[in-house]
């Protein structure tokens, strides 16, 4: 039996490419069972109450050297607590490579798309296998939600296509309104506790050499004055998991979904620092306005990763 | 322009795979020029010279920042020296994941199948692309020789699907006539110096940590009676390149590709003991039986990788 599963903190992508991936491989002859390694955010459980669907099972220990299949992550920090000890055969993701190996030849595919989805729908079509109703219907919610229903700068002709073909088999006509609902649905976080906002959409990244350790959230809401409402508890819950994680850096981007805007708590003179520097950007009341960047992995994860490089 | 480019010590996959990744590529709209990394074998010449090709041209400096396509390998002690420099934006391979990492989303297609050439086949059938008759006849020529005509372990029913739609193509009736003329022309060696009789098909692997460093030479032939009348000088040129290039072991080898047999040869006690642990194979006349254990990548690193490996 394969481990499918996507990163830490997973988002409606993580969960949706896990299920569907699972159900791809035991199709294909080779059993599968999805997990999830974290809680599910309000939009991603959303997405499944919507279809019927229960959450799948948090991943437990496994035992050393069972065969698992990561899908919308590669990295070892954003994955599973014991991923060393077991062997990757198989991955989907639409990230850069990081600190992945195998031990043996293993299936990659990687494809700077915007949503795994993306490419799952690619390989159940080049196995020419048709699509579940269900699986089409969990890949368009991915798709919709990687890309914010195309406004991220992520989004590839690809994922547009992709969209146009799943909607009809997910039975979704208006595609547009169903992206909103999933939008609102994840914008109603209510007395969510501020530390769990923060971890919401979260990753770890090592920068530069010698390695700093930058932890990066994203709050992507249709309702951007609820977070700010909140600003003063998300800072002390952003302090407390820079000392518990020994992190040089935190940084939580609360984007607004419907005008593509973000602006970034800053917790300390150090981010304050590197925001200026690496964004030209200068925090006002602790907040730094870094405009279009909605998009961590396409315009901060990349600019990070210059302004730290070791200068050759 | 992308740069594509196999292996140091190209064999006929690396040479006829960035031929036809980079026509492909090419074709799809992203302009692009093969390169080798080394001098052709006996065997890629012959296919070379067969279809009147001449050969690519050998990869020059590039400027820093370059785009460049990696196929059939993706570790960097394998790769161009400077590839450090470089932006990987593609990789089509059919080898365990290294040490690659990429600053961005890239296209990474690997499959465990014989050849990277049954990959290209694959790209180029999901891209809905017919086949060029000459790049037919290069990734036959690739599969035949990466699968000793489907002698080697490796072989996958992928790979001997693609040689069965490929020889019409390529114009090729008898394709075992087909492939006894490549290795003929790639047992050939005549006078070739001892050096490059190592060098043909060579690749430094790192095992274990505190790390240790091995040269693992294959000399693939129809006639190993010539290379063992050349035994005492091939032992020079390993005591040579071990001394050179600071290496923990050097092994060399000699599989005959007919009766699917590899006898390797044994430089010193320090080979002589790790063959005997991780093989349980004891070397006479400094020479080690390794039975039929004809894949490097299959059947000697993956031991040599388990041999080494820390212990939990």
């Amino acid at each position: 039996m394969i481990a499918v599963f996507g990163h830490l903190n997973p988002d409606t992508d993580a969960i949706a490419s896990a299920l569907v991936y699972a159900r791809l491989l035991t199709r294909q002859g080779h059993p599968a069972q999805a997990y999830r390694l974290g809680e599910l955010n309000f939009e991603t459980a959303y997405v499944l109450k919507e279809l019927g669907l229960t959450a799948p099972e948090l991943l437990p220990q496994l035992a050393a050297g069972s065969e698992v299949a990561l899908v919308d992550h590669n990295e070892s920090a954003q994955s599973a607590p014991h991923l060393a000890e077991y062997e990757v055969t198989r991955v989907v993701d639409h990230h850069k490579l990081g600190d992945l190996t195998t031990a043996a030849p293993a299936y990659l595919r990687f494809e700077p798309v915007g949503c795994t989805s993306t490419l799952l729908l690619k390989l159940h079509r080049e196995a020419g296998l048709d699509i579940e109703p269900q699986d089409a219907r969990l890949m368009l919610s991915a798709i919709l939600s990687d890309t914010l229903h195309f406004r991220s700068p992520t989004t590839t002709p690809d994922d547009r296509q992709a969209v146009e073909f799943l909607s009809p088999i997910a039975g979704v006509d208006d595609v547009a309104g169903f992206a909103l609902a999933m939008f609102a649905a994840k914008s109603d976080l209510g007395d969510t506790p501020a530390e769990t906002l923060l971890k919401m959409d979260y990753k770890v990244f090592p920068f530069g050499d010698p390695e700093q350790t930058w932890g990066i959230g994203v709050i992507e809401t249709t309702n951007p004055a609820y977070v700010f409402g909140r600003q003063r508890e998300l800072l002390a819950a952003m302090d407390q998991i820079k000392a518990q994680d020994g992190l040089s850096g935190v940084l939580l981007s609360v984007v607004d979904i419907l005008n593509e805007t973000n602006r970034t708590l800053v917790l300390s003179a150090t981010e304050g620092k590197v925001l200026r520097e690496a964004f030209g950007v200068v925090a006002q009341d602790g907040v730094a306005d870094l405009g279009a960047r909605i998009s961590r992995k396409k315009q901060i994860v990349p600019t990070l990763e210059e302004y730290f490089a070791p200068q050759a």
